[in-house]
């Protein structure tokens, strides 16, 4: 074991502490609400669900990191979650902040949290747990900028400026992993089996049924968000199935396609999801969404990252990085019309 | 690999365009409520998860089907999902009908494809892509019609008329399963391992788990049917174990037995859990369901399918056939009394 | 096979059918409320998804006993719930005692199944299904003997003796494992394969997910509860990380040491959680129980169990018996204060 690999994880309890410490400061002058309602509490579920539960199944693919995907991510959810607790006890201080319902902040940090937990998808099986725990703080604080300019400067709602976080998420991760030594290629560090695929594959179906949930936890309009989320995801794995079957050689369908592809459709309405009027325009967007991660897991891995020198271990680029590109893009097109 | 075999593989695409684009016509007339209510959010998270996740699950006992069991189960919910929108969205032109909240017509078209999930049951391992997508289709389609001549001509409640699926589902799913040649006795299409067979009885808890949920989604006193199921469930569930540790020579229990035998009840209660007024009758049928299903499961393959040339590869026949026969009866007793 | 085994498994069946008569004739006084409202139907289904699924899952880890752990699982809670039900409904011949809402007091059953199951893990992979049932029943009876004395003779609120059933099921556990033979330790029985772990990992952040629902189930400030519980294992969560790093020799992280600490800070808060005003008590309640236990699972195995002769399959006495120890005296503190 070389000596600076030890040396990092030696240092992994005393961060970890450090941390601890820090929110336990700020938690010490928080409060709970006095009058409160349990309406939030099935969102509470789903999101904690789709997140701790869900994406830790849906990183398991990678044979000789199932239990550090799925370890590693209830690590990162739970340091996030109260550092992004904290920054919200803090900017509290600023002028015009209202205080929310202490569930309903609980919700949206975890929200918040699923920009690292992709990040996280890019930079699988080459990372350490200091690292991790590191870029767990430093996206948190930045997506918290990030949100604060947007909502003060831009005047975005609250709602499409959370949806943010499957962009910031993807590009944060691609930037974090250009950093990172990427495995040689014959490594076993890379390679999945078919148990592992089969499991991941599971967990796709897991965040599948829970990405209604998901794009309309902050919004006004849950219910036109949930039926907008479902069709744009119907379509967008029908056209999955269908360009896997397209490009592959011998007609069959390729999981790789699959796995990646019949997400995009959710992805890609999470800014419009609320503001889509009829389901017609939910499923071109699911349809495209398809299309374009399709495409790109054929591209992006030939094209572009050799030369910007990426290895993106779960093709974050294509699964939420595009998709989520042709969402704001399509907010856009909605706002001006 | 056999040319007519790759003639159906690239005809998928194709196939799967063309109904996507015909739905796409249709739903470009469909248009959200003005006024929603989000009363329907958390069943149509169950009746989601319990179709796409737990069904999917549940057929993974196929050591060479697991991933083909959950992709072709999602491909086919959804694809059916949106014909079976489109059915209805057709049927409001008939007279006398009156349109329902969008989210509710979401929740009812999904519960009728565990019709066709339960079909795909009979035929698993033996089925390509194409002649899947087809059946799906075809079945939608028989199902709306037989459903349409209960409510209008036989005075059915829609109720009840729903909880057809799972007599209409196994029926139609051994019809077809007639059509497809027998895969070769010794072949490994045919065979499970030890841990396909642990993720499929996961997959049973998880249906187990949701049964109750799936019962009183549409009908009128949810909290009876509830309770109604869970009795069912709990007595088809001790009944199992007692009649596999009676039946089997070793007195252990056989893995089989307690996975088709366990749900008996619910199935069995699906059409009178809304009307049963006291435990115990449930507790009874629930008892006779399971009691039928084991002894199906003993007598059918031996006798009943050679003479017809069936092969029901997840012996949908015992596990849902027989105990809606049972259920049915049961109604038509009730009605009677 | 040694013949007594063989007589065991014999009497398995007219056990279960002997059981399931005497559940039948107090059933059949058992009816159903007039007006019943929904608003428990998530709560019943939360706790069924925890026990039935979640604890199934979590118990998979013994390589020769999945489908056991699985299967017995089921078992146990239907059985239970049923004779927990039939005693409730005996125990409204009392002076004093109210009728409550059917679904309620099935959720109330379930809730103390969670003491046999916990006891299982204690005796996993020792005991056959004879042994098992006589077990659930037995602890069932004496579950209920204990709340009801505390109810009555110490005022204890409802709640509150509710919670006692992880310090009762770990304890009763581990004095009924004592009364059974050591596996051999070598022997296959014991020993536990990636793929199980794997297996169990996921079982736990199942169980994770859903602890908040379980604290605060039938708790009266349910917010409170839930914020309380999801502090508590946050902060255990990120301790046991700690100090897995800390205490193993090449600093790497120990899943077993991630699988039993994670939930402590959940169990230790089960008592407190409906009462505690200030998350910061909850994050010190859940650092505390994961520092216990991780101490625990060193000490007990070496020091305490070869002393008392006592073989802990799953470590239930660190993972639930010490936390609830400390949530216990906690609970005695905030009521002191």
């Amino acid at each position: 074991m070389p000596s600076h690999y030890r040396n990092f994880h030696n240092s992994v309890p005393w961060l970890i502490l450090f941390l601890e410490v820090v929110f336990f400061v700020i938690f010490y002058f928080s409060h709970y609400d006095e009058v409160v309602s349990s309406m939030f509490y099935p969102d509470f579920q789903d999101v904690n669900h789709m997140l701790i539960f869900g994406f830790g199944f849906f990183l398991t693919f990678l044979k000789r990191y199932g239990f550090s995907s799925i370890g590693f991510n209830l690590l990162i959810v739970v340091l996030g979650v109260q550092c992004s607790m904290m920054i919200e006890e803090l900017l509290l201080f600023l002028p015009d902040r209202e205080r929310e319902v202490y569930l309903r902040r609980i919700i949206k940090a975890t929200l918040s949290l699923s920009a690292v937990v992709i990040s996280t998808g890019a930079v699988l099986g080459k990372t350490n747990p200091v690292q991790l725990s590191l870029m767990t703080v430093m996206e948190i604080v930045a997506f918290h900028m990030t949100r604060w300019m947007h909502t003060t400067f831009l005047q975005v709602s609250d709602n499409i400026s959370m949806m943010h976080v499957h962009l910031f998420g993807a590009y944060f991760g691609l930037a974090a992993s250009s950093r990172f030594s990427e495995p040689l290629p014959g490594s076993e560090k890379n390679a999945s089996t078919q148990k592992s695929d089969l499991l991941s594959m599971l967990g796709t179906l897991f965040l599948w049924v829970f990405w209604p949930s998901f794009n309309s936890v902050i919004g006004e309009d849950k219910i036109k968000a949930i039926c907008n989320t479902y069709f744009a995801l119907a379509v967008s794995t029908v056209t999955a199935f269908m360009l896997s079957a397209l490009t592959s050689k011998d007609g069959k369908f390729r999981m790789t396609h699959i796995h990646s592809a019949v997400l995009a459709g959710g992805v890609a309405v999470g800014y419009t999801a609320c503001s889509i009027k009829y389901p017609w325009i939910a499923m071109i967007l699911g349809l495209l969404a398809s299309l374009i991660t399709i495409l790109g897991s054929y591209c992006l891995p030939r094209c572009l990252n050799p030369v910007l020198k990426i290895h993106d271990t779960s093709g974050v680029h294509f699964t939420f990085g595009l998709p989520s590109m042709l969402g704001a893009l399509a907010q856009i097109v909605l706002l001006v019309i």
